[in-house]
């Protein structure tokens, strides 16, 4: 049996390309490692797989027949695989504060406080003097693009953008920044688009707290492309709180040139949320100037507010 | 205000070595970071910072006025500061199973599965091109000999044989292995030591279902060193138990010359525990052949027996 390496619910381009580019180095290195998925893949990743010639990876929700998983870009049990009792953690390779992963025999963990998952993975191939195959390289650095929202998100450090610049060498791309704007483009396309599967198309859930507050985030190049759809977005998080049992969802519309997001919000307590920006929310809405990352700007308030 | 680097309670010669060590390299790149110990050293631990001419880490319990800590060597929140909450956790470097830490901001963890947090320290200083002064590397080189009982542990990599043969180099000791007999020997001289002293000297409690079970464990040159104490150390198990409402208090003699350990046990249910080791005990205790890790043949057969 191999082991896998799998990102979080509604898997994001970190998610999917960090799996398939530490599988990769596992197996070379002797590990044979598959790479998953748990969940259907955004256009944005649609268009990274087919740009580089990969295949969707394996679509598993559960890993009790597996030799054990890598989890990649989460430390968070909720945004796992439910099974994960009944499998081995290997390691973990992560970006974001530390979650409620445990484990009963030591494992691998490489942690950084950097803007992408696969910037760690390029840490752990120099590590093993591993190359890079051309095709993994630029799915490597397409992730790195959309977590770091082209080099605009506050969690965006030095370390990613040498490793972009690293990687777009590799992969044989001379103007990384238009290959950018071309995802995010296409990243923007949400006309046509359902309004539940725009709404959980970057979700994730966060228990804050004894409650599980639900935050769904949508990059795109410019803020009027929901002006049709604002009210039917605020009425289906509304929906998706309820049916989930959450105290709150959130729901952030990124304009990525701009710089800032609009936040829409349902919750059980408004104030609260009010409270953890210190902005009042107008018909459920509020416009944060400067806001761009989930991570680092709405995930820490909000948990000082729910502490 | 420094940030500060902090490894277990009942501080063991890795914790010191490597809270030492990170502090030290910290502190080169730029970011201010101090040693500090929870508790009194043991005279194996005094040994080496005497040989290498370090001076006790500070003792220091609570860590709110710091600007964040670096936990080395464990990642169990009950073996580390109490009031962990009330500061930020910079990183975690360690070689245990993954324990019940969690943060709210993003951080630095560098775990692996390898026989001593020194291993991996030297792979942090390799990583950021810093040159180790000769009397650190000395000290990380007894910590990883002190934690593998000299290769002899079966948490022994080697990845960590490699990083003692670099360190032995750097710090010119020529026979590291005499050297490491020699810290044993000091390790080893029990008489005259308080009952309570010994039983606590590299003590460690773990949670296990809602139970706490602390682990203790001795390695002696020759197990005949506490042929005149055994009925003493059994009591005591006792009373620690009951003392700390601990569901169990285990104590391993750990012999290592024969390489395995005699067991005394003190527990509400000791037929959980001849469960976990698939032995009976006879008047509270049982010789385990071949176990001399603690974190890798003892602690996992008791999670499962617990679970
Ligand atoms: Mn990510
Ligand atoms: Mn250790």
């Amino acid at each position: 049996m191999p082991a896998y390496a799998v990102g979080h619910k509604v898997p994001d381009s970190d998610s999917i390309c960090s799996a398939i580019a530490l599988s990769y180095l596992k197996t070379t290195i002797g590990e044979e490692t598959l790479p998953a998925r748990l969940g259907e893949l955004s256009p944005e990743t649609l268009f990274i797989l087919d740009k580089f010639g990969f295949e969707q990876p394996e679509l598993k929700m559960t890993f009790a027949d597996t030799d054990g998983i890598y989890v990649v870009d989460h430390s968070d049990r909720i945004q796992g695989p439910d099974d994960i009792d009944d499998t081995t953690v290997l390691g973990i390779i992560d970006h974001h504060k530390l979650g409620d992963i445990t484990t009963s025999t030591p494992l691998e963990c490489w942690i950084r406080p950097v803007g992408c998952t696969n910037t760690i993975i390029k840490m752990m191939y120099d590590f093993h003097g591993v190359e890079i195959p051309k095709n993994i390289a630029g799915a490597m650095m397409c992730a790195i693009l959309s977590d770091t929202v082209i080099f605009k998100s506050p969690t965006c450090t030095t370390a990613d953008i040498k490793c972009v610049e690293a990687l777009a060498e590799i992969a044989g791309i001379e103007d990384y920044k238009a290959l950018g704007m071309e995802m995010f483009t296409v990243k923007s396309s949400v006309e046509g688009t359902p309004v539940r599967e725009l709404v959980l198309r970057d979700f994730k859930d966060f228990k804050m707290g004894d409650n599980v507050i639900g935050i769904g985030q949508l990059e795109v190049i410019d803020l009027a492309l929901f002006d049709e759809m604002k009210a039917d977005l605020q009425a289906d998080i509304a929906a998706v709180k309820e049916e989930g049992d959450r105290h709150s969802v959130l729901l952030l519309l990124t304009d990525i040139m701009k710089e800032g997001s609009e936040l829409l919000v349902a919750s059980d307590d408004a104030a609260l949320v009010e409270k953890a920006f210190g902005k009042s929310l107008v018909d459920g809405k509020a416009w944060l100037d400067g806001v761009m990352s989930r991570k680092k700007q709405v995930v820490p308030p909000l948990q000082d507010a729910f502490a």
